[in-house]
């Protein structure tokens, strides 16, 4: 890792630079995509930079129904693309073809217009869909909208229409399942993202295989909290969807994703904020549900509680890789930090004690400074009120390498240990590490987990200068 | 404000320095001073180096009993001060007649030696105070202690020890009344202030004047949430110690204290984390309730509702103008920001909501930026759950300069204002000024106010590097 040094008046600032992130983009074997779904991404001119991708548009072909959930910000200042979609899923009940997607401008806070411009994307989206395929009726859309940018400026809506009639046109045409397709798609929903987060994996139920693909985007205003449709207020700008080719009932789809986004995208912070726009997409269009040739019912957790049990876990591991992507790339980061929080006496108590580690201004400048300072885990663990007292004197802190080496305890059962500052050093080099914090409930108590990074000079540059 | 400019890789960043804040520190005279009291602040040695003031001791001399209330830290890593003045307060119903401070070390998850050298410090303490002086009797000690610095080490107790025993020798006691005395003693609380924060007033209950004077300290750790003793699980590094020479029952002190710290140092925050050793005091020692010679009773709230008040609303205006250079002197900070949000469903829903916008990186960064970025606010407004829905197309938010010029609304009823960016710029680059939410309430409405201030490169360097 470089660093660059400069002197400011008497103190000298270190500069560590960020270490690219290249590499947790690879390219994926175009069987592991599921089947009958089509993508594309496309440069409409939201961004101004020639080229660069800033809308996407996915497809399901598939000539059964396709299911669809989603899990929306709590925002109270929900934006337009929040609101239709919403609506949309409500109207059609939990069924979807279409997802269109576009980077630059959020359009949030944008009255009656935001309004009016989501619905042209969706209905300008709905025209490309396959004539025949379709078995879904609805009065309204059937495209799903997502938009992540600047908050408060109307879209270029006629630029993005035009980019979206473009894929009606052969000669234009770019929508495909190879993994060209995927990067595209993937790539028109980055902003300050520094790669294009995709990724695939294969899964069987009752001896059928079937695939799963999504991508997502952070990179800050990261601390989701997102609850299924009409759930009431919450918050972030993450956007992700994920498409599979199960066969799952819309209600089914709904509950795994709403378990799953808890334990994932509602676990992860970069900067504790939470954006207007927070959006995850699942479409289960069902193209590969068949076995010997027979179609196979939709996987339902009331006719099905074992199949349904498997999608749920498999969705759920999904869901946890594409978030740690999420962090990974967070603004500035310099390091992946698990933050796991055990010996509590509710998932609820465990989950808002690594909430608070994870967003403490104070840890996260102590990670960037790669200094072992348990003292701010500790002052951030004590200042959360418990659904039962605390017992100081039973708490344990505990730094874990990612690198399979010896853990390194630093507060025993309410008692500093005498720390190695050497090999706290040598762990808190490392880009990747655990803190482990029980809270000594022992026997039958809760765990939770977290992801974050640290907080950088380089956050700061970033978000200093946003809009600029 | 100068500037330092430097390449790094393609992109420049431009580094901000931290404005001189020295200004806030002015002389007071010496009559402003409440009457019997004596302070002094002396270098011990907690502080590697020479002539630091690392300790201050603080004694009422005055022969009427002196009333004393505290608001301490929910969290529930307690520091042993905390616990051990809280113990002492309890035991003396509400007396005490000295406080000792030392800055360096937190004395905090020390374990049982933590607890045996807070003890000591207050004992060393007791030895100082006037013999003759004292109508109290207490089994334990009547000095209050408070500590702040690096939490998980041990106090080097004996130099500690040494120094406050240095004031019995009458060639080394340097404990006085005049303003020096006042600033060493302010000086003793400072770690990473850049100034020493000192105030006096005068105020009259019934046409007798009293003095009220203190001194408190930040500048990170800073967001407390501070309740009366034996309150429960809270937290913050602020440590703030206030005395006056007003006759005041310890029950009414603590009432008056309890509700000018929810106004003032629970309004604040520079990092949105809490210490395991926030703590306010305050003293009342009765030394100038006199009239035509006759000692007054103390001031009580059920038996002069009026006298109470007056005090109360005198406390309020000091703390809210302690806890305001606190956030003034904000690790990094290089601007001061007032937060109202009015027209709320409740005092406590404005008081969320302002503390929400107060801790957003992505508001604090902007600001650092002198960024207009009104979406943030409304991002950090619309993420907090309130007790009744807000309705988004009816909140405004103003950006005020504290110049005395023309405001600038940029959201009105929920619809962006074209903003005028030269004038945006002109008010973000005021040292102070406001941002005004109005969630649309009207009438009988609620409203609160909170103290922030930006994130710079400097706070992550402070903090990225604190220990070493």
């Amino acid at each position: 890792m470089s660093r660059l040094v400069f002197k400011r008046f008497s103190s000298t600032i270190t500069i560590k630079s960020t270490p690219s992130k290249a590499h947790h983009h690879q390219p994926i074997p175009s069987s592991s995509f599921p089947s009958g779904f089509i993508l594309t991404g496309l440069h409409a001119g939201v961004k101004k930079k020639a080229g660069v991708l800033d809308v996407g548009v996915i497809l399901s072909t598939s000539e059964r129904p396709t299911s669809a959930a989603a899990c929306f910000t709590r925002n109270a200042f929900k934006a337009a693309p929040v609101i239709i979609s919403e609506q949309i899923l409500g109207e059609n009940a939990g069924r979807a073809r279409a997802v269109v997607v576009n980077s630059g401008c959020a359009n949030a806070v944008t009255g009656a217009q935001g309004i009016e411009d989501a619905w042209a994307m969706a209905k300008e989206t709905d025209a490309l869909l396959p004539q025949n395929s379709s078995s879904q009726h609805s009065t309204t859309s059937q495209t799903l909208v997502l938009s992540t940018g600047v908050i408060g400026q109307n879209l270029p809506i006629s630029k993005i229409l035009s980019a979206i009639r473009s894929q009606r046109d052969e000669k234009q045409q770019t929508l495909g399942n190879d993994f060209g397709s995927w990067e595209r798609a993937a790539k028109a929903f980055m902003t300050t993202d520094t790669f294009p987060k995709l990724r695939a994996r294969r899964f069987s139920i009752n001896g059928v295989e079937y695939r799963m693909a999504g991508m997502d985007k952070g990179a800050g205003m990261i601390h989701p909290d997102m609850g299924p449709p009409a759930l009431g207020p919450l918050h972030a700008t993450l956007l992700g969807c994920i498409m599979t080719d199960a066969a799952i009932s819309p209600r089914s789809l709904q509950r795994a994703l709403t378990y799953a986004v808890e334990r994932s995208f509602n676990s992860i912070s970069v900067d504790g904020d939470m954006s207007t726009n927070d959006t995850i997409l699942l479409l289960a269009n069902g193209a590969a549900a068949e076995k010997n040739g027979v179609r196979l019912e939709e996987i339902d957790e009331e006719t099905d509680k074992e199949a349904f049990e498997v999608f749920k876990k498999e969705l759920t591991d999904f869901t946890v890789d594409l978030a740690k992507l999420v962090v990974r790339d967070g603004e500035g980061a310099t390091k992946f930090v698990t933050v796991t929080v055990k010996g509590a006496p509710t998932y609820e108590d465990a989950h808002r004690v690594a909430s608070r580690i994870s967003t403490s201004a104070l840890v996260k400048t102590a990670l960037y400074g790669e200094d072992a300072n348990w003292g701010r885990v500790l002052a951030a663990t004590g200042s959360v009120p418990l659904s039962s007292p605390l017992h100081p004197n039973k708490v344990s802190v505990t730094f874990m390498p990612s690198d399979g080496t010896t853990p390194l305890p630093v507060l025993v059962n309410g008692e500093p240990e005498k720390v190695d500052e050497k090999r706290a050093s040598e762990i808190l080099s490392l880009e990747d590490f655990e803190i482990l914090v029980d809270l000594g409930g022992g026997e039958g108590a809760e765990a939770a987990q977290y992801w974050t990074c640290d907080f950088s000079y380089e956050y700061v540059r970033i978000n200093g200068d946003y809009r600029s």
